[in-house]
């Protein structure tokens, strides 16, 4: 199915070369470096890997291709291509020989995270892999106060099928709050979620 | 880096279509029926989804998107985008609580398998992977003989170093034959896999 880029907002095909290398950072807070939630998390999965403590990658966007040029003498261009919804989440791999697998997701709002944000068959995805022995999770960030949740899959299977039984569209922050692990940023790895992975296996 | 797709081989962005829904099938034969390696292993994938058995998706190609229009009540056209190298193989999932990881490599050549078919960066994803837990293999399809093993990471790692070393370039398909696990095609997943999978864990 052709579907418009998540909720028709600007796709910035650049968003990793718009990273700072050497921006200067306060010692105190390792958060609000104007990285999305993605760029934060991809650096902490390079970090993971380089130090061989887990293979965890992004999956590339799908892409329906339709139409490529086969210049000579230089490389394949595809000239014309539309965004496809993911069958998945965007995040997974191996740590200490487990499956993990989550999708990252911010929000501008302050005080509750919208379940909007996911799409039916992303819970649907987490919800296989749970039952086939995965570890599964999102990651929360609320960008206003830069603080990052980890949330279990199980937790938001909860809420999430509440919605559906008269229950809330939103999950309040409280809730994130007390069912939810909270990571703190740090220089390397800037999110270590697998900290928390380590609490739940 | 902007590379052109695999060996400048043309991309055909509808394979998925030119499968036959209703092709007559040899009784006594379930392999030869026209699709690809790719086509086989994706059937197979959503057989074991359906059964609740593994969650194993192959990933998006990966694309460097450069241009997209945004033309008003459609959806989004990416006009110009290019092939990227995949920085890991093309197929992962959960089984058994385990990760599984994997790359398919068909090959006409009837006596052996060129390692060409790999990349380095492939093999250097699944040491690592291997390193973290990870069960990783290949899955090498004859194409003229219709015939499919699996091939274990560590058997494959030792022939690629070696090449390295004075080795030979390709694997002979007699040690293909020693040391893989042939794999019969049948109706339902077309190549089990995941049953020669349970002999490795």
């Amino acid at each position: 199915m052709v579907i418009k880029y998540p909720n028709g907002k600007s796709f910035n095909a650049n968003s990793n070369n718009n990273v700072p290398k050497n921006k200067y950072v306060k010692p105190t807070s390792y958060g609000g470096r104007g990285m999305t939630l993605e760029e934060e998390l991809n650096r902490s999965n390079e970090f993971y890997l380089a130090k061989n403590v887990a293979v965890i990658h992004k999956k590339p966007t799908p892409v329906q291709i339709v139409k490529v040029d086969y210049p000579k003498r230089s490389a394949a261009t595809i000239k014309e291509a539309y965004f496809r919804r993911a069958s998945t989440t965007d995040y997974n791999g191996v740590y200490k020989g487990k499956y993990i697998d989550f999708d990252a997701k911010e929000t501008k709002n302050k005080t509750s995270f919208p379940l909007a944000n996911f799409h039916e068959h992303q819970i649907n995805h987490m919800k296989k892999c749970v039952e086939n022995g995965g570890i599964c999770f999102a990651i929360i960030k609320f960008i206003s106060s830069d603080e990052v949740y980890l949330f279990k899959a199980s937790d938001l299977f909860t809420y999430w099928d509440n919605q559906f039984n008269g229950g809330k569209k939103s999950i309040k922050k409280d809730i994130i709050e007390e069912l939810g692990y909270k990571i703190n940023y740090s220089i390397n790895p800037t999110i270590p979620y697998l900290s928390v992975v380590d609490e739940l296996i």
